[in-house]
């Protein structure tokens, strides 16, 4: 039996587009000969829905368009595994419907329902009430929705759930497994993916066939990479990743020895870069824009970003505006202007001076600069207005260029350097810049990103001489003890137990405390990491601290 | 036995003043002859701790807080009730403990978690794997916490969770009810508790204690209003409101007739007015800032502000900037000035003439203003600038004044108007706006808020002769459909059958969901209705509609 997966790249909401994509996929399967289409979780509204689903008119036509579009096909087609909500008496599931002949064959919900770092499953669907097999071809089969497969025992040194539905499946004789998903990119996830496949198509002796999500949506990148592997835990295909794929395999191959020894997924630097790319790209389609513009100051970040939204968009999509201060450096311009020139991408020169000093002779009595925090933040601003104006009146998305580590620290202006409808680098870690700006150089065989742009020391120019380490432990100290503060929730003795002096951990915990207020009013940032701001870390504001 | 129920205003996160005042309590109340103290949910955290709960470090501080500080008062002092977090083999619950004799002597911990709406406890806790009626005095005692008593089925039609932790107590044996709350309010909120708690008082024939949390956390606005019922449903004590409060009751008081009719709780302007005083006071006052500055339009939105922000800090502690561009008309500079000195509050005059100026320049070619919506945008940014500015150099925190229906539709400027880090009346609707000012002024016997702010037509004065009508239906309108489709969640059609018309509700659909980009990056906002926007609506942004 020859079985077809789509791995689709959905709009979130788009339902009408979304159907129309799967009916495509659906016929070009069949013309190959399949007898069955897997399709990812939830792939009619796209993951994640969020509070569209608190809309009972939105579930009603997610499932009229499945009842008059998509199940019509299977009669005398193909059979079909698909990801939609499902209600029932009130309740809402998440779920994977089997569809053939023309029927809802049958429905297998969502047992395991994610609520931590960026999910809010419990918010909407409920927990399946029950399990059971299902008939595929000659093959019992276990049909799961994405976290099911994930509460294994003998796996996982630690469960998050009660139960572990593969256990009632399996034990009920099912002999393939199938997993809907839609799982989120973060950098080494494949890995887990991988091991955890491998592990259970050994355990269960059972052919293995995982069908991903692929696209950026919001703040999550859906990386696909979907998985199929024999009953020997062998990789018998590993599907596109950041792209849409439709791929086949004969059941008949998930019960044979394949004598393939398929080396691990790399993950590195260039799936740093695939990711963002896509991410990129997809918010500003999704979104309804086709070009971006952004600031660029000379420094890493912004020449880091420009790079990513020539390689999402092409270079003529691409407007960068070098909006020099009165203590803007001569490099800094020279390195703008040749880090646009190397992409190709248009520039505009706008020096802030006039409106600068406009500010202050309306903020210092004697019009004079007082070269204090405020004034700091007023040039950032100043630039934020430009690149908003920019924004409003041509119809360009803006671009914020943070990195990781000042958006933890609170360096950064709100409303200036923050300022955009996506940010870009949010979710990576200056010294992640760094990597991924020495790795574009090396992949492009040439300097696109200034040599001098990533030797100089990071500064954002905004008095005469600054320099990031005057406000900043440097950023090969900040960058760890970021990550054991904000990744993995360490307390600051915790920290100072891994070899951190005290005084340097409390600074940086005060500072990243102290920034809430920031954040919460951040672009949405590109998800890289395993935990980043936004969604996935939800602290209050108005609190106390006690170091 | 005399009953002791300390309605606190905690500090979230600040464990050890909380503690103290905790402490505090409990020797008022044994000093009143008290046997047992009641506090309320998570007391010692303070409600929501949200993400703080995820490190393991704060959940050890607050037990080691809880056993060293608290539990030797009950030895020789009252017993206590008192909200906490609770670890069990690496399970975290939310649970109310009952401290006697220097022991835990029981532990409650909570079954039913919400994860709707604004909660998130599913991220958190685990719901109670049992239930157990513990004595009191002589009295057996369901000892529950806030949701527990919710899901009545005799009460509610619909059903959110499979258990009535209640029905389990009660058949237990239970003959008292105490509900240890951290219930937000909302207009509407206290009469749904009030008549809830008659009903259950009189279903189980038994005495109720609802001990609720006061206090502004970020969004959230806790109203306190506590209560305590005799088992024939006549309300024997209803706390302040909005205030913190230490109150008695004798337990036998709880099982006789008061013969007492106390009237419904009302629930007015008087009350929104009272919830945003306390919400906007407590936001400043646990952010660690004293005064506010904010920008006066001589429009009746900053016009309310002013007013609240007058009346929770005192006129000393508040800033009016009033920024005329050459668009303002002069009523409006005079409305604003009137304003400030109605409220006997600083006033500076600021004209953005210059700096609009020096932009126009650098962006048109000409330098001449092209009258158009970037134009629109620059100037609110400009004096976003101006007060982020002020705020920056001068110590204080920025308010935004925009309502909720132009949040909605996204007649606002991000990064201008928006620009704050607070949106006190982001949960009004315009016609709430008009209706609270109309109150204030009636309750002061005077036009502090001047007529003609509330008279004439409202605009934001971006360009000559704009009015707000040009581009939004009439609020009286606009409001009605807004709150079928945000708090209702109705669809356009839906909403249609309400009587409205089609072209109109489109429309206003249709700008809500383009304006999402920008309530994703706005400051919170203090939460009055049944759904507010922030971490109540959670909506993707790139995102398709279909109309």
């Amino acid at each position: 039996m020859r079985i077809a997966m789509a791995q689709l790249n959905q709009t979130v909401g788009a339902l009408s587009n979304n159907t129309a994509k799967i009916k495509d996929h659906i016929l070009r399967a069949a013309d190959h000969g399949s007898a069955l289409v897997i399709f990812s979780e939830l792939t009619l509204s796209g993951y994640p829905p969020k509070d569209l689903l608190l809309y009972n008119s939105f579930v009603e036509r997610e499932r009229e368009l499945l009842e008059t579009q998509i199940l019509p096909l299977t009669l005398g087609g193909p059979a079909v595994i698909i990801g939609t909500s499902h209600r029932e008496l009130g309740v809402l599931y998440n779920a994977a419907l089997y569809l053939k002949d023309g029927k809802i064959k049958s429905l297998h919900r969502k047992s395991l329902l994610p609520n931590y770092d960026v999910f809010d499953e419990e918010r909407y669907f409920r927990p399946a009430p029950v399990r059971a097999v299902e008939m595929i071809g000659d093959l019992p089969t276990a049909i799961t929705v994405c976290e099911d497969i994930w509460n294994d025992s003998d796996y996982n040194e630690k469960q998050l759930y009660h139960i572990d539905p593969l256990k009632d499946l399996f034990a009920g004789g099912a002999q393939l497994l199938i997993n809907i998903s839609a799982s989120p990119y973060h950098l080494g996830k494949q890995k887990l993916r991988e091991e955890l496949l491998t592990f259970l198509a050994r355990k269960y002796n059972t052919g293995v066939i995982y069908v991903n999500q692929v696209g950026g949506n919001d703040e999550l990148i859906f990386d696909g990479s979907s998985l199929v592997y024999n009953n020997q835990g062998e990789l018998l295909y590993r599907a596109r990743s950041f792209g849409e794929d439709l791929f086949y395999i004969e059941s008949e191959e998930l019960y044979k020895s394949a004598g393939l020894i398929t080396p691990p997924a790399t993950e590195d630097s260039a799936t740093v870069l695939r990711a963002l790319t896509l991410g990129l790209r997809d918010y500003i389609t999704k979104t309804g824009f086709s070009k971006v513009v952004l600031g660029l100051s000379g420094g890493i970040d912004s020449a880091l970003v420009a790079t990513l939204a020539v390689e999402a968009l092409g270079a003529e999509n691409v407007l960068g505006l070098i909006m020099p201060s009165p203590y803007s450096s001569d490099h800094s311009i020279k390195d703008a202007l040749e880090l646009a020139d190397n992409l190709g991408m248009e520039k505009r020169l706008i020096k802030i001076n006039e409106p600068f000093t406009a500010f202050l002779q309306l903020l210092n009595e004697d019009g004079q600069p007082r070269l204090d925090l405020a004034e700091e933040n007023l040039q950032a601003r100043i630039r934020g207005n430009l690149v908003m104006h920019i924004s409003n009146r041509e119809g360009y998305l803006a671009l914020a260029t943070g990195n990781k580590s000042e958006l933890a620290v609170g360096y950064c202006t709100l409303y200036g350097d923050m300022a955009g409808g996506l940010a870009v680098i949010a979710d990576l870690p200056k010294m992640m810049v760094y990597e991924l700006s020495n790795h574009i150089n090396r992949v492009k065989g040439k300097e696109v990103i200034p040599r001098n742009t990533i030797d100089k020391a990071p500064s954002a120019e905004l008095r005469p001489d600054q320099k990031d380490v005057d406000s900043l432990p440097p950023y090969p100290l900040l960058d760890p003890i970021l990550q054991l503060y904000i990744e993995e929730n360490l307390s600051i003795s915790e920290i100072c137990n891994r070899g951190y002096e005290k005084e340097v951990v409390k600074k940086i915990a005060r500072m990243v405390d102290k920034a809430e207020f920031k954040r919460r009013q951040a672009a949405p940032g590109l998800r890289i990491t395993t935990r980043a701001f936004g969604s996935g870390r939800r602290m209050p504001i108005a609190r106390s601290y006690e170091y």
